[in-house]
């Protein structure tokens, strides 16, 4: 096959850093590491190739800026994180920033400026695994940072200040790197589904509506532990049970919404490992809810407690829930995907609807300024934080195609809200 | 209330034995330990009290024997072990050795001789904290004891043969320990229930039907792990919900013939210990199931591990189903029943027929001999195993009238099987 306008060129690139790593034989790239820097400067070089400015920020992020035609031009910022998980994909975060430096090399070759500048942001932190914050990057950009984060400590207990300040940076100078409104028209961003809906469709491309908000809740059931030959099943108060049909709760609950929820029972055992001649006596598990319409989530939120306690009920066990984490949705903005959606349609590709169930950076520039977000298919089943991420070279072409079309026929003034 | 003739001395003397323990504030006394031997001399004590003869045999068990009116009379055994599990409670055992000592001291005080001798074991080891083998003491006189057992050892790497020589006994003569079953009429069991049925019935005495049998299972089902936000509903192979849909199932068959059956899901975790924002690609569970009646049994473990696989294979999940442990019912003998049932309705209580779900030394013996089983009432919820484990004095006094009324009207050639 020969090589694709912008798909092969950015499979490359992905390779190129994928092979910037901590990881001994896999990829792990953590914010403000000698690897953040060798990435972020590698990024740079490919910015400033495209006609862009490029240099770190005072917290790590890498912003590289493709002058408007005016000086007092708009910003469109784009971007994504060049942090990963731990033993990671190609394609998470870096695909959101290399499709829109291909993008920009192309019209800088043309010659072209736009009504509005662009600026391409290589957030340097969203996983969270160094500090155990995520989205550090874009929380800071869209003025939510939290200075407390700054006392957070790495595993050999460096805190984030310190590491701010020794790769060059100034935790002081946080508060500036929030973006005025007033100047920046929109943030949209490009990234691997994450998952396995446009795949199973046979859709390259999704047009995401809303990155969905979360409910997390920690759950105990305790029933009345007792030996399993004795203790006739007319007499048991059996937890694991009464915990097994709350997790079906969940699921049927969450299934027969499927087009608007997915609920999750990510963690659940027997308290104290349990052991085979033993009626549990007490069970954990957690619940994960999330959806793109925040009054749907927390009506699930309630529905599932309800049922639970309704279980719990029945069967004379003790439930404890806690709710203890709660996310906001960020729906996209109506005009961006009006835009999106067009520039999907007229790339021939059908334009498919779907929230987002991950979280992103745009979620958090979401809170600051209209916001709109492109998926790309994955391939492997749709899994992610895993070496087994796939993206195809014609996927990211088409989708980087979308991205400069959306580009160039974004008008700043009309996206405003 | 004044003394009762056997339930107020007996609790005096669970309490003297429950003092001899190797536990810091709480009672744990295992096999061939120096507890052992300090409680097998208190037991001895007592039986010579009773008018035994008694002493430790070659592996460590205590036997006291009464003599019959005849030399060459047949023997009516009865017993339960002297060890307990760690952190015990005072009546698991030790109540089928106390209760036949103080039937023999009351014939012995009445001068009384039956036409059967009268041997009360106290069995070294049914626990198996020590060595990890149950019910040894009892396998050697039922000619069940495997050999390969005198090499495992303790958590200090000493081996039982070393331990038995030890103790004073010698390995090499366990194999003669085994009773000759024309000798020995019957085995006959007091125990306490270590389960609810008697006391939620409000009955003081059961009648065992028979020792259940167990088929136990280790089963994994996996399916797919995926994030929690980015996988519909339609699209997933939860582990999880289809292991909690199988332990469910597991309850629901059981309850169903919940007269015969009783089964128990005791282990149940989400391999690796899941996350919750991960839908759990596997998890393992054990099922272990019991029955007094082996055919039901049997049924019973071929029909769950069906509706595990339509489990599975509904919801395209892997299931992978391991049945690891069989053991056979001990039913008790009929004729033994009948006239232990009749000492029951004598005593002025219904006779409630129950199977014992827990194993007991009785299940050995019965593989040997004719045996019975009286249960007596625990309080606390049946709890067993366990500090919280109580008798009532009454109770334990009913029980004793009832054993003392059986050896009394036993007749050996009639119990013959």
């Amino acid at each position: 096959m020969s090589a694709l306008r912008f798909g092969t060129g950015i499979l490359a690139r992905h390779e190129a850093l994928a092979a910037i790593t901590e990881g001994e034989g896999c990829l792990t790239r953590t914010y403000l590491t000698a690897k953040h820097r060798e990435a972020g400067e590698l990024i740079a070089d490919w910015m400033r190739e495209a006609g862009m400015a490029a240099g770190f920020d005072a917290m790590g992020n890498l912003v590289g800026r493709y002058a408007g035609a005016t000086a007092d031009a708009p910003v469109l910022m784009t971007g994504s994180h060049m942090d990963t998980v731990v033993d990671a994909g190609k394609y998470d975060g870096s695909f959101g920033i290399l499709s829109p430096i291909a993008c920009v090399a192309d019209l800088h070759a043309r010659g072209k400026r736009l009504p509005h500048a662009i600026e391409v942001v290589a957030f340097g932190d969203e996983e969270g695994v160094r500090f155990g914050a995520t989205l550090l990057g874009s929380r800071a950009m869209a003025g939510r940072f939290d200075p407390k984060a700054l006392a957070a400590t790495d595993k050999d207990g460096i805190t984030l200040a310190q590491s701010i300040r020794d790769f060059g940076g100034d935790p002081d100078a946080i508060p500036d790197l929030k973006r005025d409104p007033a100047k920046v028209a929109a943030f949209v961003e490009t990234h691997i589904e994450q998952g396995p809906v446009l795949l199973d469709e046979g859709l390259p491309l999704g047009l995401v509506t809303s990155i969905a908000g979360c409910t997390r809740v920690k759950a105990k059931v305790t029933g009345f532990a007792g030996h399993a030959g004795t203790v006739p099943m007319t007499l048991r108060k059996d937890a694991l049970a009464a915990a097994a049909q709350m997790a079906l709760a969940v699921e049927q609950h969450c299934a027969a919404r499927a087009d608007r929820l997915v609920g999750t029972v990510g963690k659940f055992a027997v308290d104290g490992g349990g052991a085979i001649n033993v009626i549990p006596g007490s069970v954990s598990f957690t619940v994960d809810v999330r959806s793109g319409d925040d009054v749907e989530r927390r009506l699930a939120a309630e529905a599932l407690r309800a049922d639970c306690e309704d279980i719990a009920e029945s069967r004379g066990v003790a439930l404890s829930w806690d709710p203890f984490f709660e996310l906001q949705a960020a729906p996209c903005d109506p005009r961006l995907m009006t835009l999106l959606g067009e520039c999907i349609a007229r790339a021939g590709v059908k334009v498919r609807s779907l929230p987002s169930g991950a979280g992103h950076d745009a979620m958090e520039m979401a809170r600051l300024v209209p916001a709109a977000m492109l998926f790309v298919r994955c391939g492997a089943g749709g899994v992610s934080h895993n070496p087994a991420e796939t993206l195809d070279e014609r996927d990211a072409d088409i989708a980087t195609a979308v991205l400069l079309d959306f580009l160039e026929r974004f008008q700043p003034s009309g996206a405003r809200r």
